[in-house]
């Protein structure tokens, strides 16, 4: 008697003929639509688009449809140098901003490229090769208008803490460098590779939560490291963890220099002074940009004036002039070492890029034009690769100075170039002036930089917002700060994973109500005004039906069910169980096993199951088990909650004496 | 001007005067409701519904509530020991059929007990050891009726396969069974911790598919070994993969002995027929359940009689008399091979936790029970930490053997009681008849008993529904053949995972069209009847928006949107975007960021977005967006898409020109 109700048939081609005397009566009182499958494919086709959704979401190729031959090849070239899409209009007024951008980051780069190499334990000078030819690479391959390019403080530190726990950077100067440069080649492969293969989604797994936790560690890491060059400690701890370092800082207060620490001091209130003042009349970005070349210049001088070297201030000492020398020979792709240099590299390298790409975005949308991330990831990769083999160590799109160069006009990527040729004249012909250039200036320098990284007010918004996504910032930042760098990094990537897999192990389930007057359903714990219909219970499934939730699923919906049709009240005298598909994007083989279950347990209990909206690929499947068994008949498939329950309830009225 | 069209607050408590005089005739042509958040809690309830929703989703609590003291003292007790459910009530017409299925049962127990422990590598007399005090265990405190308990294949092969690794089970068969005893220890109190910390969701992530691969993968892997025995090899590789055994059984056919090969191929013939004819005609389940036994006397009468062990045809030997000896002196916790244990502890733990608890439910839900997965996980767990203590090694309940018991009748627990008694006299008194049982015939008993592990049918099916499931299911049978046991079976549930990451990182998006003549709204690539309408472009995002996909989301709209917005006939004339949020479930600080982006790219495009039935956790979190800063008023949220473009394009008529 079940298929007398009318066949609303999920067959597209209608074939409504079987029922319809009976259910003239019916028609009447509800309108009925039938589900379809979505249009047939074949696997290939299938596979096809699911690759192409998956690896080339923003379809990049979408422009070089049906052109002839020349331009294709034209927008091929332009697509691997960016460059050519400024160049060619490239004017006077545009190179006057971005020389005055690119001068006031290269006062920024010089003070910081030193500052950072130190804090990855490298020679200063590495600092300032590694401002010089990553950002010609870059102008000529990044599609950022924005980004300035250069060594940045984070990838710094946790290249130095990896590459210090197999090696000594002050007992095997030489190795420790090769590794450096070697870890460098491999961070760029792994950047652009992940461009090339379109992976670039695996840094989406940095969430922001982990990200605002972990850059708040770090630089309290960053700044702890300073406290040497602080407070002129010689005997420092080489472990980064907060108790060590603290503990390091406590058993050598007879080392500490009172010089130094006026020093630090007096530079650091200054250079903090100039950030807030920048950060309050932003028109002022050229105060906090100058200010650490300025320090750096005034420290010089006094400690030139004063001899203060002589007084217990460390200083950077002699420099070579010259431009980068070419470093390939000193790729070290020994056996030994190379676990080392490829885990390094993988880290740095993702953490750089997250950076790179994180702050291209956040220019391009201010400025509303687009950045390929793909592009972007091969750019940067490209630029450590290359810098791999002139001495340079990792680099990236580095968030102060980009701002700062955003703040200042540019215009154009030129900005980078002119950075790179203002470096190239510093390392030419003024290395000289920074023999006397007292480390405790370029702590100073670090702190102030890093201190911006410690984002709270972003921290209040995810208290507000999220408390598990607080609890991964809090643990990123913990892990970060008493276990390690990578480790709190590792920790906080698992927990927003393991968050998502418990968001789809526990799916959300809910009780649908009839909103009364109309026919919608909606959450009876939402909304008030939403009445439970007698003799229904309408479920909503909100996740993928798979593997990993059927047991919950399936024990949830018997509770419910048994729940229901014990009740004492005879009000919900049950007879329909309404599952709400629209919000279930896919089902796999456990689901479709479950479904059936469902569908056989229900009617071991004289109640009838109706599923609702199947969407695409549930639809689909539910077809192909109904042909191989036929559960699901189609007047068990409805398109709405509403028709459904018009459907249903108008029928077993017919049918109860 | 916008603040004109009527405030459908989202604030239960309704204020809709604003612009009661403007929206008149608006009203009259769609009647409209407004989004409420979900009833205000605190964070703490908040955490408290999530945390029991997680981990006690089954509420085992609930009849608890509202009993006298007394009676939840009383039903605590009953709650651990499920024996307490059916020992009152027990007759002696359950226990004529539970006699009969545990005589069953353990004529295949007894074979079985001791060709897997020699799969394990281990003294065959533990196989025994093993069915006889676990079952007992497992009678007390399991809340399955039906389930087998004892040695089962795979658990088997795993620990053998692991623990070869480390130690020689001929050259150190002391330390060897040490090594035994304490990686039951730890399974058991792995398994016993997942049902005590509720954790049990655990084994969900070994999907069917990933079961399907590896199971068949295992069995090929177990038959692969019984070569040894079939062909009476004497030196044979202790490697376990494919390429390795199929080597050694070339490169050794000197060592063939065909008066072992002949016996094999008998007995193996018997067997399978046995088993095809119990497949075939159901109520014969005894004859295979029987064919094991009969085989084991008659090969050993065969050998006893024509002294065939002289005629290169290997034997058993002495087996000592006696119940099992304690064995807890024999844990060995030496942290030399601590990390062994513990790893084979977990792998075969939670490998024979999913085959115990897969068995319980399937059975369960034949005759219309329930198993609570985490009772019988602490059940499972108890059982093989007191076999630890008891010279047995790690039981389960068995596939084959519980569908025997099953066939055979059984009504409760008490068959497993039955068949470690009848275990008990065996070991008492029978082990001396067992000297002359040939080796060969384990091997094919082992054989016949893992072929149905080949499911065939359950591949075409996972290959008709679902592809990845397919891959999925490949890949762990292609890992376990050629890499290992526990690297195909970790490579599988990698995939698993990976794809529902996937799944989330790329979720579905889809346009929706209107279904002519109604207010429904649909997928247009499924609904042919589906029309867009003009002016609205209405999407739908079917996963959580968090960290994972806000940037996939962020291009793929603003593409969408840029398609639209400069396609050139004038029919689209959009002015806006309808984002309807009924099937995200959750959202994260990344997903908020997305939103409010994404209302800005829309304003400054001159566009609109309307943002549909956000669900409650979803709602609450644009409340409290908007509470801070004022995006997503009360005039950009419907309850559903066609009160939103009535009453848009009502609007949009009034206001243009």
């Amino acid at each position: 008697m079940v298929g007398m109700r009318g066949a609303y048939g999920y067959n597209g081609s209608g074939n409504e003929s079987g029922g319809e005397v009976a259910v003239t009566e019916i028609a009447a009182m509800a309108v009925q639509h039938k589900v379809s499958p979505p249009p047939a494919q074949s696997t290939a086709s299938k596979m096809k688009a699911r690759v192409k959704e998956t690896f080339f979401p923003d379809d990049p190729f979408r422009g070089f449809k049906g052109q002839p031959l020349r331009v294709k090849w034209l927008m091929a070239v332009q697509y691997l140098f960016p460059i050519l899409d400024w160049v060619p209009s490239y004017s006077f007024s545009l190179f006057k901003s971005d020389l005055v951008a690119g001068l006031t980051i290269a006062s920024l780069a010089i003070p910081q490229g030193i500052s950072y190499a130190k804090l990855a334990s490298l020679p200063p000078i590495i600092g300032l090769y590694s401002s010089f030819v990553p950002p010609m690479v870059y102008a000529v391959l990044g599609s950022s208008r924005d980004l300035a390019v250069g060594p940045v403080s984070i990838a710094s530190l946790v290249m130095g803490s990896m590459l210090r726990q197999a090696v000594s950077p002050d007992q095997e100067p030489i190795l420790y460098l090769q590794l450096a440069f070697t870890s460098t080649f491999f961070a760029g492969l792994v950047q652009a590779s992940l461009g090339i293969l379109r992976l670039g989604f695996i840094i989406d797994f940095l969430s922001k939560a982990t990200l605002v936790g972990f850059m708040a560690g770090a630089a309290i890491i960053v700044s702890l490291q300073q406290l040497k060059a602080l407070l002129g400690i010689v005997h420092f701890t080489t472990e980064m963890g907060l108790v060590p370092v603290m503990a390091s800082v406590i058993h050598h207060t007879k080392e500490w220099s009172w010089q130094t620490i006026l020093m630090a001091v007096c530079f650091l209130v200054l250079l903090l002074t100039a950030r807030h003042v920048s950060m309050k009349w932003p028109k002022l970005f050229w105060v906090s940009a100058c200010a650490p070349l300025a320090c750096v210049i005034i420290s010089t001088l006094l400690v030139f004036l004063f001899k203060a070297q002589k007084h217990g201030i460390s200083i950077i000492g002699q420099l070579k002039c010259g431009l980068n020398r070419p470093s390939w020979d000193k790729l070290l792709f020994d056996p030994a070492y190379l676990g080392l240099t490829v885990k390094t590299g993988l880290v740095t390298g993702i953490i750089s890029l997250t950076e790179g790409v994180a702050v291209g975005r956040t220019f391009a949308s201010l400025k509303d034009y687009q950045v390929d991330g793909n592009k972007e990831m091969m750019a940067i990769g490209l630029m450590n690769i290359v810098g791999s083999c002139t001495s340079c160590y990792v680099t990236t799109g580095a968030f102060s100075r980009s701002a700062v160069n955003h703040n200042a006009g540019c215009k154009t990527a030129m900005s980078n170039v002119i950075m790179a040729l203002t470096v190239m004249v510093t390392l030419l012909f003024l290395m000289p002036l920074f023999v006397y250039t007292p480390n405790v200036v370029l702590g100073a320098i670090i702190i102030a930089a890093v201190i911006g990284l410690i984002d709270l007010p972003a921290v209040y918004h995810i208290w507000k917002m999220d408390k598990m996504d607080f609890l991964v910032c809090v643990c990123a930042f913990a892990g970060v700060i008493f276990i390690s760098v990578q480790e709190g990094l590792a920790i906080a990537v698992g927990i927003s994973i393991f968050r998502v897999l418990l968001q789809i192990t526990r799916p959300k389930m809910m009780i649908q109500g009839n909103i009364k007057g109309t026919d919608i359903y909606r959450n009876i714990h939402q909304y008030k005004d939403a009445q439970r219909v007698p003799g229904f219970l309408i479920l909503t499934v909100e996740a993928p039906i798979n593997f990993a939730n059927t047991n919950y699923l399936n024990e949830r919906m018997k509770r419910w069910i048994e729940e229901e049709s014990s009740a004492g009240n005879k009000q919900t005298d049950l007879h329909f169980v309404v599952l709400d598909l629209s919000a279930v994007p896919a089902i796999d083989t456990s689901g479709i096993s479950f479904l059936i279950d469902l569908k056989k347990s229900t009617e071991k209990r004289g109640l009838e199951l109706i599923l609702v909206n199947p969407t695409g690929e549930v639809m689909e499947k539910i077809q192909r088990v109904n042909d191989a068994h036929g559960h699901f008949k189609s007047d068990s498939l409805y398109l709405t909650t509403g028709e459904a329950v018009a459907s249903l309830s108008a029928y077993s009225k017919m049918t109860t004496p």
